[in-house]
C-alpha cells in the first residue's frame, strides 16, 4: 500500500493558497454560517491506514452524501425491488428534476438525486420500526462509532425552507410512488441529510463501497453485486449535472453534499474524503474537486 | 335580439341522442358519481331575456370556472400589479405545467391554469379578511342569488388527492411568488373550484364579461379594460391545452371545467353555458364543445 | 364608418417622437440595413376607404405576415385536410420550436411559427404547378395589385443564413411530413417570405379576412369559416410566444414579421397595417405594437 | 492472464439458445438485411492473446461504435481545446438530442451522440487534408489492419435517409458551431459510421483504450490522461439513456452501435466485443448486452 501522507500535506498545503473557494450555500440558512476556510481531508486504505490532513478532524452537514447511505440500506432491506420505484439513469438537465418526473410518471431518475432520495426514504419508512433511529444505528455501526448524530437545527432549518422538496414528494405521492404521507418521509428525509460527520469518519462509513460490502470490522453489509451497483451509481449520478465531469476530471466513484464534503474510492484501494465549504456553481465543494483531480492525476489512480 | 329557443332546445334533443358522451372525472372522488346523462344549456341575452333547456337549473361543481372569478375579484383588488406575478401566454404544453413554472421561476403561464390560479388565490387571501366568504359574496353579488354556495364535501375530497396542486403551490413557493402559506392558500383555491352552480347562474356571473363589466342590476365590477384583458385570455387560455382547437372552432372566449361545465359569451351580445359531465381526452366537456360549435356555426356568431 | 384620419395622423405624430425603437432584425443581412426610423400605418375600412400616414406607400420586406397567405391558398386548395399535417395550438414557448415538434412527431404545433409553414409551403409544392410564380399571382390578385413582387435578394439572403430552418426542414422530413426535398420546399418557403409590400398594399391582401373571404373587388378567395379559423389562429398564433400579450393589449387577429410589418383587422369594421422596423425582445415591431394598442384603446374598438 | 476459452464458448452456447433476439435497426435500409441468427464475441487480453467464438471473424457496420475512434482522432490533433465545443455529460433523455442543442446553444451534450460526433466529424475535416482517407489510414494503423474498410453502400444508405443527422448538423451550424458546410461534413460522418469490422478487429482497435493509449505493436496514440478521460466517457455516455444501467449491470467503458456490435474493456486487462444484430428498445445490441453483464457476474471483474 502507498503512503498517502505526501499527497494529503500537499493538498492542504495548496488548498489553504487558493483564493477563490466558492460560494458557501446560502439556501439553507442554518449552513451558512460555516467558515469557509476550512478545509480537510482523509485517506483511508484497503489495510485500514488513515492518512489525515487539515480540518478532517471536524464535522459537518453531509447532506447529499446521506443519499448513498439510505440508498445501502433500502437496497439490503428490499432488494432488486426496490429498482422498480427508482431509476439508474443520469439526470442530464440541471434544472428540470421535476419535469422530468412529470415525463416519467413519478419515477425519480435515479436514487442519488433528491426525488430519488426522497422514494428511497419512504422505502425505509416502511420498512423500519423506528426509521431515525434505525438508520442512525446502521450508520453507526457501520463507521462503529456511537457518536455519530443528526444535527436537529439543520433538519429543522430545511424543514422551514424545503419548499422544492415538498413539491417533489407531492408530485411523486401524485404518481402514486410514495407509500407513506409526505410530512412523515420529509421529516425522515431532512433528519438524514443532517448527519454532522468528519472526514475521518467519512471514510470509516464509506470503507464498505472500496471492501465489497464489509467494514472495518470486516461485518458485510452489501453483496458484491450491491457493492458494484452502488459505486456505478455514485459514478454515473454522484455529482448532479457535472458527473460526466468528475468521472472525466477524477475518475472515481464518489458523492458530493452541498455542506462541502465530497467522499470517493478506489475498488479494493482508498475511500477518500475531502471538506471544503464554498461550492462551484454546479453545487460540488470547489475546492474538494480540485483535491481531487490532483490526487488521481498525481499517483495516476483511477478506475479507468 | 335573437330569438334562442329554438337553437337551444334544438342542441338539447341532439345531445340527448349522442352515444359518446365522453368520460366524467375520476380523479377528484366526489366528481365521479355524477350521472353522465345530464346535459343542461342556458343563454342570457344582453337584454337580460334566458333561454334554457334540458338539465339547466341542475347545480354542479363548477371546478375550474371559478378562476375566472378569483382573477376578476383580485384584479378589481389589485390591478395592474397582478401581472406581475402571473403572465397572460397559453401554456402550450398539457403535461409540464410543473416544469415551465421550473424555467419561468415560479411566474404561472397564465391565470387560468392551476398554478396561475394558486397564485390569484394567494392574492385574495392576502387583500380579503375572511377569503372564502368574501368571495363568496361577490359572487353572489354579481349573480343577485345568494344560493349560490360552496359544496364542502368537493372541497374536502380535492384537498385529501389534490396533491399536484400541493406540488404546485410549494414550487411556486420555493420561488417567492406564494406571500401565504401552501395550506392556507390551498384550502381557500379547493373551496372556490367547489362552488356550484346551474348553468342559469352561471350565465348570470358572466354576464359582467359580456356587458362591459355591469352585472344585470347594472352595477359595475370591472372597468372597460378588465373585462377585455380577461375576455382576451379566455380565450387564448380558457381550454387547457385545446384552447386553439375552441377559438378555431366556437371562436369564442370562455372557460371550462372538469365537472363538465363551459360558459361562453359573445360580447355585447349573449352569455352561454352548457354542462354535460362526460369530459374528451383533453379534459374539456365532450358534448359541450360540440354544442358550442353548433350555437355559433348556425347562428353564424362569433368574434371572428 | 368612422373617420380614422385622426387616430393615425396622431399615431404617427408620437411614434416619430419616441426615442427607443427597438432593435432592426440583423440576422438576415440584407434586411439589417433599413432604416430604423421608418414608420407607416395604413388603414382600409369595410366601405373600402383607406386612411394612410407617415411611410405607408414604401414597400418593406413583409416576412412571416406572409405565412397567413400561405395558409390561405393551402386551405383553400387542401381544404380540412390540411390540419392533419398541423396543428392549431399555441407554441407556448419562444425556445424550443424544434424540440416541441420532436415530442409531437414532426407536427408544428400552428401554421404560423416557421416549421408550420413549411409544412404549409410543402403542401403548395405538392399542389401548385408553378408554386412560386402561382403564389405570387393569387396574392397580386386578391389586393389587385400586378406590382407586387418577390424581393430576390432577401430571399438569397436567408437562404445562405437560415440554418435553423433547414433544421427544422429536415426534423419534419425524418418524421414523413414533407413529401417533396427540402431544398425545394425552402427555396419557395425564402420567397414567400420575401414579398415587399407597403402598408397600403397589406391591408388590401387582408381586407378578406376581415370581410368573409371576399377581396375589394368582391370574388371570394375563402368561405366564412374558412375565414373565422384563420383569424382565429392569428389571434392565437400571430406573434409568436407574445399572442397572449397582444390579444391582452390590443385585443385583435393579425400577425407579425422581423421586417417590422404588423396587419391586424376587426371583422367587418377594419384592417390595418403598421411598419416600424424596430424590433422588440420577443421579434415584433416595437412602435408597431404600441400604435395598435393606442388604436384599440381610443376607439375602444376589439374583438372583445 | 486467465484463459477465457470457456466463458466465451459459453456465452455463443447460451445466446444460440436465446429465442428473443431483439429487432434488427431498420431506420437504415442498408442494415435491415442482416442475418439476425449471427453472434459472435471476442477477448484480446493485455497480453495480446485473443479468445474468439462463434462469428467473431465475420464483419458488421460498426455504426456509433466509430464515434470513439473519430473522437480519439481529433482529440490527438485538437487537444483541450476540443472540449470548448461539445461537453462531456451525460445525455439523459432519449427523445430530445435536438432540443438540448437548442437549450445549450448548439453545444453537443459528449462527443458520444449523434450530434457530438457531427462536431468531431467537422473537427477532423478541418484539421485532415483527406479526411476520410486519413482516418481510415489511422485506424487501419492502430489494429495493423489494412484490410479494414468503409461500406459505401451503407454509407450511401444512411446519406439518403439520414434526415435527422441533417437536422442535427444545421443546427448546431445555426449555432456557429460547425466550421465546414453541412454536406461535407455529413459525408464524412456517414462514412465513419459505415466501418466495417468484425468483433476481432474491433478489439484489436479499441486495444489502445486498454493499453494506455498504446497499440498492440506499442505504438503510442494517445497520452495517459486523454485515455483515461475517453474511457471515463464511454462509461457515463456510451450506451445512448441506457448508460446508467450499462454501468450499473456491466460496469465496463464500452460502446454500443446500430449494427448490433458491443465494445468493452477492462483497463490493462482485457478488450471485448461482441456481435448479435438484434436490439433492444434502446438500440443497444440485445444478447451483446446479456453477454457483457455475464462475463463480468461470472468473472467478478469490473471496473467497480
Amino acid at each position: 500500500m502507498l503512503d498517502y501522507s505526501p499527497i494529503v500535506d500537499k493538498i492542504v498545503r495548496e488548498a489553504k493558497q487558493q483564493a477563490n473557494k466558492g460560494e458557501v450555500a446560502s439556501y439553507i440558512p442554518e449552513l451558512s454560517c460555516v467558515d469557509s476556510n476550512k478545509f480537510g481531508i482523509s485517506i483511508l486504505d484497503k489495510n485500514g491506514k488513515g492518512f489525515h490532513a487539515g480540518d478532517s478532524g471536524e464535522q459537518f452537514s453531509i447532506q447529499s452524501i446521506s443519499k448513498v447511505l439510505s440508498l445501502a440500506m433500502a437496497y439490503s432491506l428490499a432488494g432488486e425491488e426496490l429498482w422498480k420505484r427508482v431509476d439508474v439513469e443520469p439526470s442530464g438537465d440541471p434544472f428540470n428534476h421535476l419535469s422530468l418526473l412529470e415525463m416519467e410518471n413519478g419515477i425519480p431518475r435515479n436514487p442519488l438525486i433528491n426525488a430519488g432520495a426522497i422514494v428511497i426514504c419512504d422505502i425505509l419508512v416502511s420498512n423500519l420500526k423506528n426509521p431515525k433511529s434505525d438508520f442512525l444505528s446502521y450508520v453507526q455501526n457501520i463507521a462503529n462509532d456511537p457518536s455519530i448524530t443528526y444535527d436537529d437545527k439543520v433538519a429543522e432549518s430545511e424543514k422551514r425552507t424545503g419548499f422544492r422538496n415538498y413539491a417533489a414528494a407531492y408530485l411523486i405521492k401524485s404518481f402514486g410512488n410514495l407509500e407513506n404521507d409526505v410530512e412523515t418521509v420529509l421529516d425522515f428525509y431532512f433528519h438524514s441529510c443532517s448527519l454532522s460527520m468528519s472526514c475521518e469518519q467519512l471514510t470509516k462509513v464509506f470503507y464498505i463501497f472500496m471492501n465489497r460490502g464489509n467494514c472495518l470490522k470486516n461485518k458485510n453489509y452489501l453483496n458484491l453485486s450491491q457493492v458494484k451497483r452502488i459505486n456505478a451509481i455514485m459514478l454515473t449520478c454522484g455529482f448532479y449535472d457535472e458527473a460526466g465531469e468528475f468521472a472525466f476530471e477524477v475518475g472515481l466513484p464518489g458523492k458530493s453534499g452541498v455542506g462541502g464534503g465530497i467522499v470517493a474510492l478506489l475498488p479494493n484501494q482508498f475511500c477518500v474524503a475531502t471538506w471544503s465549504p464554498g461550492l462551484n456553481k454546479k453545487g460540488n465543494s470547489k475546492l474538494g474537486m480540485l483535491a481531487l483531480e490532483k490526487l488521481t492525476t498525481e499517483t495516476g489512480l483511477s478506475i479507468f
